[in-house]
């Protein structure tokens, strides 16, 4: 079973992704990803790693600790 | 050069196991990691994933998004 930090990450990406109006390939050109780990990502199938939160984070300016809030 | 989430991580992982009075063995006992990945999660040399995040979050009984926090 994914994480709880998995599925909190995968929310946030898409919801950031979508409010920037990204594709997810836009959002894996901008982070150094490829598209197909980014849809891994935003179904909470991949284990992602600190490096790889940053690189998101930075992407979407956002503080890589809000990748990992929980929801309201 | 490791990223920025992952030298906040080291240092809430120390602050909080030392705050816990535990070793870097305990901790590990604790989440399940052996000892030695503790000491390189501690020292910002793991790339840690988001499933050893949440197992080290459950084991120090602090929300996950703690542990990438920036510092004040």
């Amino acid at each position: 079973m994914a994480s709880a930090a998995r599925l909190r990450f995968a929310a946030h990406v898409r919801q950031l992704r979508k409010a920037a109006s990204w594709s997810q390939e836009e959002l894996g050109e901008h982070a150094g990803i490829h598209r197909t780990y980014i849809g891994a990502m935003e179904r909470g199938e991949a284990n992602v790693t600190l490096d790889h939160l940053q690189r998101i984070a930075d992407a979407l300016k956002v503080d890589v600790a809000e990748l990992l809030r929980a929801g309201e």
